[in-house]
Protein backbone atom coordinates (compact mmCIF):
# COMPACT_ATOMS: atom_id res chain seq x y z
CA UNK A 1 0.00 0.00 0.00
CA UNK A 2 1.46 3.40 -0.85
CA UNK A 3 -0.61 6.80 0.31
CA UNK A 4 -1.01 9.08 -2.14
CA UNK A 5 1.88 11.60 -1.43
CA UNK A 6 4.60 8.43 -2.08
CA UNK A 7 2.57 7.79 -5.30
CA UNK A 8 3.09 11.63 -6.29
CA UNK A 9 6.85 11.61 -4.90
CA UNK A 10 7.45 8.18 -7.24
CA UNK A 11 5.97 10.50 -10.21
CA UNK A 12 7.55 12.73 -9.70
CA UNK A 13 10.93 11.14 -9.63
CA UNK A 14 10.09 9.11 -13.33
CA UNK A 15 9.78 12.50 -14.78
CA UNK A 16 13.02 13.61 -13.58
CA UNK A 17 14.53 10.18 -14.64
CA UNK A 18 12.40 10.90 -18.10
CA UNK A 19 13.66 14.20 -18.57
CA UNK A 20 17.40 13.55 -18.11
CA UNK A 21 17.16 10.55 -20.11
CA UNK A 22 15.72 12.60 -23.20
CA UNK A 23 18.41 14.93 -22.77
CA UNK A 24 21.80 12.72 -22.96
CA UNK A 25 20.01 10.44 -25.31
CA UNK A 26 19.50 13.68 -27.96
CA UNK A 27 22.85 15.04 -26.87
CA UNK A 28 24.83 11.50 -26.95
CA UNK A 29 22.75 9.20 -28.26
CA UNK A 30 21.56 6.54 -26.97
CA UNK A 31 24.74 4.37 -27.28
CA UNK A 32 26.45 6.66 -26.02
CA UNK A 33 24.49 7.20 -22.69
CA UNK A 34 25.21 5.44 -19.60
CA UNK A 35 22.90 4.44 -17.05
CA UNK A 36 25.20 6.73 -14.60
CA UNK A 37 25.15 9.42 -16.30
CA UNK A 38 21.27 9.43 -16.37
CA UNK A 39 21.11 8.97 -12.45
CA UNK A 40 23.65 11.40 -12.25
CA UNK A 41 21.34 14.19 -14.49
CA UNK A 42 18.55 13.04 -12.76
CA UNK A 43 20.20 13.21 -9.16
CA UNK A 44 19.67 9.88 -8.30
CA UNK A 45 22.26 6.70 -7.67
CA UNK A 46 22.32 4.10 -9.98
CA UNK A 47 20.28 1.51 -8.24
CA UNK A 48 18.04 4.28 -7.72
CA UNK A 49 17.23 4.17 -11.51
CA UNK A 50 17.02 0.36 -11.68
CA UNK A 51 14.11 0.86 -9.10
CA UNK A 52 11.89 2.77 -11.95
CA UNK A 53 12.76 1.34 -14.72
CA UNK A 54 14.29 -1.79 -15.76
CA UNK A 55 17.18 -1.13 -18.16
CA UNK A 56 17.95 1.68 -20.02
CA UNK A 57 16.57 0.53 -23.14
CA UNK A 58 13.24 0.87 -20.80
CA UNK A 59 13.46 4.11 -20.45
CA UNK A 60 14.01 5.10 -24.31
CA UNK A 61 11.08 2.62 -24.70
CA UNK A 62 8.91 5.22 -22.45
CA UNK A 63 9.78 7.68 -23.80
CA UNK A 64 9.39 6.95 -27.13
CA UNK A 65 6.10 5.07 -25.84
CA UNK A 66 4.95 8.77 -24.29
CA UNK A 67 6.30 10.91 -27.78
CA UNK A 68 4.11 8.88 -29.94
CA UNK A 69 1.18 8.54 -28.11
CA UNK A 70 1.58 12.58 -27.43
CA UNK A 71 1.81 12.71 -31.27
CA UNK A 72 -1.07 9.93 -32.15
CA UNK A 73 -3.48 12.37 -29.51
CA UNK A 74 -2.87 15.33 -31.08
CA UNK A 75 -3.48 14.38 -34.48
CA UNK A 76 -6.47 12.46 -33.93
CA UNK A 77 -7.73 16.05 -32.22
CA UNK A 78 -6.96 17.88 -35.24
CA UNK A 79 -8.85 15.21 -37.46
CA UNK A 80 -12.31 15.57 -35.60
CA UNK A 81 -11.97 19.22 -35.74
CA UNK A 82 -14.02 18.69 -39.19
CA UNK A 83 -15.44 16.48 -41.56
CA UNK A 84 -14.28 18.25 -44.95
CA UNK A 85 -10.82 16.15 -45.80
CA UNK A 86 -9.23 19.82 -46.79
CA UNK A 87 -9.96 21.05 -43.55
CA UNK A 88 -8.38 18.13 -41.44
CA UNK A 89 -5.43 17.87 -43.68
CA UNK A 90 -4.44 21.16 -43.37
CA UNK A 91 -5.30 20.85 -39.11
CA UNK A 92 -3.47 17.63 -38.62
CA UNK A 93 -0.22 18.66 -41.18
CA UNK A 94 -0.31 22.42 -38.99
CA UNK A 95 -0.51 20.15 -35.39
CA UNK A 96 2.00 17.55 -36.66
CA UNK A 97 4.65 20.28 -37.90
CA UNK A 98 4.18 23.05 -35.36
CA UNK A 99 4.52 20.07 -32.50
CA UNK A 100 7.88 18.82 -33.69
CA UNK A 101 9.00 22.82 -33.86
CA UNK A 102 8.08 22.83 -30.40
CA UNK A 103 9.90 19.74 -28.66
CA UNK A 104 12.63 19.27 -31.08
CA UNK A 105 14.56 17.61 -28.78
CA UNK A 106 12.19 14.62 -28.07
CA UNK A 107 11.10 14.77 -31.85
CA UNK A 108 15.07 13.79 -32.76
CA UNK A 109 15.33 10.76 -29.54
CA UNK A 110 11.65 9.92 -30.50
CA UNK A 111 12.03 9.61 -34.17
CA UNK A 112 15.96 8.76 -35.04
CA UNK A 113 16.93 6.36 -32.42
CA UNK A 114 14.22 3.93 -33.14
CA UNK A 115 17.15 1.16 -33.86
CA UNK A 116 17.94 0.97 -29.96
CA UNK A 117 14.75 -0.44 -29.24
CA UNK A 118 14.41 -4.19 -28.43
CA UNK A 119 12.21 -5.90 -30.90
CA UNK A 120 8.80 -6.35 -28.75
CA UNK A 121 9.11 -2.70 -27.80
CA UNK A 122 10.20 -1.73 -31.75
CA UNK A 123 6.81 -3.80 -32.61
CA UNK A 124 4.78 -1.37 -30.03
CA UNK A 125 6.46 1.48 -31.44
CA UNK A 126 5.75 1.05 -34.95
CA UNK A 127 2.45 0.47 -34.12
CA UNK A 128 1.64 3.66 -32.93
CA UNK A 129 3.94 4.83 -36.14
CA UNK A 130 1.20 3.31 -38.34
CA UNK A 131 -1.39 4.73 -36.54
CA UNK A 132 -0.26 8.04 -36.67
CA UNK A 133 0.58 8.01 -40.57
CA UNK A 134 -2.85 6.22 -41.30
CA UNK A 135 -5.08 8.88 -39.81
CA UNK A 136 -2.85 11.26 -42.49
CA UNK A 137 -2.97 8.42 -45.37
CA UNK A 138 -7.47 8.57 -44.48
CA UNK A 139 -7.77 11.83 -44.93
CA UNK A 140 -5.85 12.07 -48.05
CA UNK A 141 -7.95 9.03 -49.45
CA UNK A 142 -11.07 10.68 -48.41
CA UNK A 143 -10.41 13.58 -50.38
CA UNK A 144 -9.31 11.85 -53.59
CA UNK A 145 -12.94 9.36 -53.20
CA UNK A 146 -14.57 12.81 -52.94
CA UNK A 147 -12.73 14.53 -55.43
CA UNK A 148 -11.14 16.96 -53.22
CA UNK A 149 -7.71 16.21 -53.68
CA UNK A 150 -6.82 15.09 -57.66
CA UNK A 151 -3.54 13.92 -56.79
CA UNK A 152 -2.55 10.16 -58.98
CA UNK A 153 -0.57 9.47 -55.70
CA UNK A 154 -2.23 9.67 -52.47
CA UNK A 155 0.43 7.16 -50.20
CA UNK A 156 3.14 8.53 -51.53
CA UNK A 157 1.68 11.96 -50.81
CA UNK A 158 1.15 11.42 -47.47
CA UNK A 159 4.29 10.07 -46.73
CA UNK A 160 5.84 13.08 -47.93
CA UNK A 161 3.63 15.64 -45.72
CA UNK A 162 4.68 13.14 -42.86
CA UNK A 163 8.55 13.69 -43.92
CA UNK A 164 8.10 17.63 -44.01
CA UNK A 165 6.79 17.43 -40.10
CA UNK A 166 9.41 14.80 -38.88
CA UNK A 167 12.18 16.53 -40.74
CA UNK A 168 11.24 19.77 -38.33
CA UNK A 169 13.19 18.36 -35.53
CA UNK A 170 15.92 18.21 -37.44
CA UNK A 171 16.11 21.50 -38.70
CA UNK A 172 13.85 23.87 -36.31
CA UNK A 173 16.57 24.80 -33.53
CA UNK A 174 19.25 25.99 -36.10
CA UNK A 175 17.21 27.93 -38.09
CA UNK A 176 14.31 29.49 -36.33
CA UNK A 177 13.78 32.61 -37.42
CA UNK A 178 10.11 31.02 -37.83
CA UNK A 179 7.95 30.55 -34.64
CA UNK A 180 6.23 26.67 -34.41
CA UNK A 181 2.69 28.14 -35.40
CA UNK A 182 4.16 30.05 -38.44
CA UNK A 183 6.05 26.62 -39.94
CA UNK A 184 2.52 24.96 -38.77
CA UNK A 185 0.66 27.57 -40.94
CA UNK A 186 2.54 26.95 -43.91
CA UNK A 187 2.91 23.41 -44.14
CA UNK A 188 -0.77 23.03 -43.91
CA UNK A 189 -0.82 25.16 -47.04
CA UNK A 190 1.73 23.33 -48.84
CA UNK A 191 0.14 19.67 -48.01
CA UNK A 192 -3.26 21.03 -50.03
CA UNK A 193 -0.62 21.70 -52.59
CA UNK A 194 1.23 18.19 -52.54
CA UNK A 195 -2.14 16.60 -52.88
CA UNK A 196 -3.38 18.69 -55.27
CA UNK A 197 -6.47 20.19 -53.29
CA UNK A 198 -8.86 21.78 -55.71
CA UNK B 1 58.34 7.54 -51.53
CA UNK B 2 55.87 4.66 -52.67
CA UNK B 3 54.84 3.30 -55.68
CA UNK B 4 51.74 3.17 -57.10
CA UNK B 5 50.89 -0.23 -56.16
CA UNK B 6 51.59 0.50 -52.49
CA UNK B 7 49.09 3.27 -53.01
CA UNK B 8 46.30 1.59 -54.43
CA UNK B 9 46.53 -0.90 -51.60
CA UNK B 10 46.59 1.65 -48.71
CA UNK B 11 43.84 3.17 -50.78
CA UNK B 12 41.56 -0.17 -50.81
CA UNK B 13 42.12 -0.20 -47.02
CA UNK B 14 40.96 3.08 -46.63
CA UNK B 15 37.88 2.38 -48.23
CA UNK B 16 37.41 -0.68 -46.67
CA UNK B 17 37.42 1.07 -43.26
CA UNK B 18 35.48 3.67 -43.77
CA UNK B 19 32.95 1.06 -45.12
CA UNK B 20 33.33 -1.02 -42.16
CA UNK B 21 32.84 2.36 -40.22
CA UNK B 22 29.70 3.31 -42.17
CA UNK B 23 27.81 0.02 -41.87
CA UNK B 24 28.54 0.16 -37.93
CA UNK B 25 27.78 4.04 -37.61
CA UNK B 26 24.70 3.67 -39.15
CA UNK B 27 23.74 0.18 -36.90
CA UNK B 28 24.73 1.10 -33.41
CA UNK B 29 25.28 5.15 -33.68
CA UNK B 30 28.91 6.46 -33.62
CA UNK B 31 29.18 6.36 -29.57
CA UNK B 32 28.44 2.68 -29.64
CA UNK B 33 30.73 1.68 -32.05
CA UNK B 34 34.46 0.80 -30.62
CA UNK B 35 37.39 1.56 -32.59
CA UNK B 36 38.14 -1.86 -32.19
CA UNK B 37 34.54 -3.33 -33.59
CA UNK B 38 35.52 -1.30 -37.37
CA UNK B 39 39.09 -3.12 -36.94
CA UNK B 40 37.48 -6.05 -37.18
CA UNK B 41 34.44 -5.46 -39.50
CA UNK B 42 37.76 -4.54 -41.78
CA UNK B 43 39.78 -7.58 -40.72
CA UNK B 44 42.44 -4.93 -39.49
CA UNK B 45 44.37 -4.59 -36.20
CA UNK B 46 43.24 -1.44 -34.05
CA UNK B 47 46.98 -0.60 -34.26
CA UNK B 48 46.06 -0.28 -38.41
CA UNK B 49 43.36 2.00 -38.22
CA UNK B 50 45.21 4.16 -36.27
CA UNK B 51 47.70 4.19 -39.47
CA UNK B 52 45.04 5.69 -41.56
CA UNK B 53 42.45 7.13 -39.21
CA UNK B 54 43.95 9.89 -36.24
CA UNK B 55 40.43 9.08 -34.78
CA UNK B 56 37.13 7.41 -34.73
CA UNK B 57 35.67 11.03 -35.09
CA UNK B 58 38.33 11.46 -37.72
CA UNK B 59 36.55 8.24 -39.84
CA UNK B 60 33.13 9.96 -39.11
CA UNK B 61 34.13 13.07 -40.60
CA UNK B 62 35.59 11.73 -43.78
CA UNK B 63 32.41 9.66 -44.53
CA UNK B 64 30.73 12.94 -43.97
CA UNK B 65 32.46 15.00 -46.11
CA UNK B 66 32.84 12.49 -49.05
CA UNK B 67 28.87 12.25 -48.26
CA UNK B 68 28.37 16.06 -48.69
CA UNK B 69 30.97 16.71 -51.72
CA UNK B 70 29.12 13.68 -53.70
CA UNK B 71 25.29 15.33 -52.47
CA UNK B 72 26.41 18.76 -53.83
CA UNK B 73 28.05 17.75 -57.15
CA UNK B 74 25.26 16.02 -57.96
CA UNK B 75 22.80 19.29 -57.20
CA UNK B 76 25.06 21.27 -58.93
CA UNK B 77 25.14 19.13 -62.17
CA UNK B 78 21.31 18.71 -62.02
CA UNK B 79 21.40 22.22 -62.19
CA UNK B 80 23.62 22.49 -64.78
CA UNK B 81 21.37 20.92 -66.87
CA UNK B 82 19.27 24.16 -67.72
CA UNK B 83 18.87 27.94 -66.95
CA UNK B 84 15.24 27.67 -67.01
CA UNK B 85 14.70 27.44 -62.67
CA UNK B 86 11.37 25.73 -63.11
CA UNK B 87 13.68 22.43 -65.46
CA UNK B 88 16.68 23.02 -62.32
CA UNK B 89 14.61 22.69 -59.48
CA UNK B 90 12.62 19.63 -60.65
CA UNK B 91 16.42 17.84 -62.08
CA UNK B 92 17.97 18.77 -58.67
CA UNK B 93 15.20 17.54 -56.55
CA UNK B 94 14.87 14.48 -58.34
CA UNK B 95 18.38 13.70 -58.37
CA UNK B 96 19.38 14.64 -54.28
CA UNK B 97 15.47 12.34 -54.03
CA UNK B 98 16.99 9.70 -55.76
CA UNK B 99 20.46 9.33 -54.52
CA UNK B 100 18.72 9.83 -50.64
CA UNK B 101 17.32 6.38 -51.57
CA UNK B 102 19.83 4.76 -52.94
CA UNK B 103 21.86 4.77 -50.27
CA UNK B 104 19.66 5.43 -47.32
CA UNK B 105 22.47 4.39 -45.07
CA UNK B 106 24.74 6.62 -45.99
CA UNK B 107 22.35 9.27 -45.82
CA UNK B 108 21.22 8.60 -42.23
CA UNK B 109 25.32 8.36 -40.99
CA UNK B 110 25.60 11.76 -43.10
CA UNK B 111 22.63 13.46 -42.27
CA UNK B 112 21.65 12.38 -38.55
CA UNK B 113 25.23 11.99 -36.53
CA UNK B 114 26.76 15.27 -37.03
CA UNK B 115 26.57 15.89 -33.10
CA UNK B 116 29.55 13.51 -33.15
CA UNK B 117 31.64 15.72 -35.16
CA UNK B 118 34.49 17.84 -33.49
CA UNK B 119 33.93 21.61 -33.59
CA UNK B 120 36.41 22.27 -36.23
CA UNK B 121 35.12 19.19 -38.69
CA UNK B 122 31.27 20.13 -38.22
CA UNK B 123 32.31 23.90 -39.25
CA UNK B 124 33.65 22.32 -42.42
CA UNK B 125 30.43 20.05 -42.83
CA UNK B 126 28.16 22.65 -41.95
CA UNK B 127 30.00 24.89 -45.07
CA UNK B 128 28.80 22.09 -47.57
CA UNK B 129 25.60 22.05 -46.18
CA UNK B 130 24.79 25.48 -46.63
CA UNK B 131 26.48 25.15 -50.43
CA UNK B 132 23.65 22.42 -51.03
CA UNK B 133 21.30 24.35 -49.92
CA UNK B 134 21.72 27.12 -51.13
CA UNK B 135 21.92 25.50 -54.80
CA UNK B 136 18.10 25.18 -53.96
CA UNK B 137 17.43 28.42 -52.74
CA UNK B 138 19.39 30.59 -55.59
CA UNK B 139 17.25 28.21 -58.28
CA UNK B 140 13.88 29.04 -56.03
CA UNK B 141 14.41 33.10 -55.79
CA UNK B 142 15.23 33.36 -59.49
CA UNK B 143 12.31 31.09 -60.17
CA UNK B 144 10.41 33.73 -58.31
CA UNK B 145 12.33 36.89 -59.90
CA UNK B 146 11.00 35.27 -62.93
CA UNK B 147 7.76 35.04 -62.48
CA UNK B 148 7.82 31.13 -62.79
CA UNK B 149 7.59 30.20 -59.32
CA UNK B 150 5.11 32.58 -57.43
CA UNK B 151 5.81 31.50 -53.57
CA UNK B 152 5.79 34.00 -50.94
CA UNK B 153 7.86 32.04 -49.02
CA UNK B 154 10.99 30.69 -51.26
CA UNK B 155 13.44 30.72 -48.52
CA UNK B 156 10.58 28.01 -46.22
CA UNK B 157 9.71 26.48 -49.22
CA UNK B 158 13.34 25.74 -49.68
CA UNK B 159 13.86 24.11 -46.73
CA UNK B 160 10.87 21.76 -46.95
CA UNK B 161 12.22 20.74 -50.26
CA UNK B 162 14.87 19.66 -48.72
CA UNK B 163 13.33 18.41 -46.06
CA UNK B 164 11.36 15.94 -48.27
CA UNK B 165 14.72 14.56 -49.81
CA UNK B 166 16.93 14.13 -46.59
CA UNK B 167 13.88 12.43 -44.97
CA UNK B 168 14.07 10.08 -47.83
CA UNK B 169 17.02 8.01 -45.90
CA UNK B 170 15.01 7.83 -43.26
CA UNK B 171 11.68 6.23 -44.40
CA UNK B 172 13.58 4.61 -47.95
CA UNK B 173 14.17 1.47 -47.13
CA UNK B 174 11.03 0.50 -44.48
CA UNK B 175 8.66 0.82 -47.79
CA UNK B 176 10.13 0.51 -50.40
CA UNK B 177 7.85 -0.43 -53.28
CA UNK B 178 8.69 2.41 -55.24
CA UNK B 179 12.52 2.52 -57.03
CA UNK B 180 14.45 5.27 -56.25
CA UNK B 181 13.69 6.66 -59.92
CA UNK B 182 9.85 6.59 -58.87
CA UNK B 183 11.06 8.56 -55.75
CA UNK B 184 13.12 11.27 -57.32
CA UNK B 185 10.68 11.80 -60.30
CA UNK B 186 7.50 12.34 -58.31
CA UNK B 187 9.49 14.46 -55.65
CA UNK B 188 10.61 16.87 -58.60
CA UNK B 189 6.62 17.26 -59.44
CA UNK B 190 5.81 17.75 -56.17
CA UNK B 191 8.57 20.49 -55.64
CA UNK B 192 7.46 22.35 -58.31
CA UNK B 193 3.96 22.24 -56.46
CA UNK B 194 5.57 23.62 -53.55
CA UNK B 195 7.21 26.66 -55.27
CA UNK B 196 3.88 27.45 -57.25
CA UNK B 197 5.27 27.10 -60.44
CA UNK B 198 3.37 28.60 -62.92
Amino acid sequence: MTNSSEVTRADRTRARLQDAALSAFAERGFHGTSTRDIAAAAGLSPAAVYMHHSSKEELLFVISRAGHEDTLERVRDAAAASDAPSVQLAAVTRAFARHHAEVPMSARVVNYQLDALSDEHLGEIRTLRRLIGSEIRDIVDRGVASGEFTTPHPQVAAHAILSLGIDVGRWYEATGDWTPGDVGDYYAELALRMVEAR
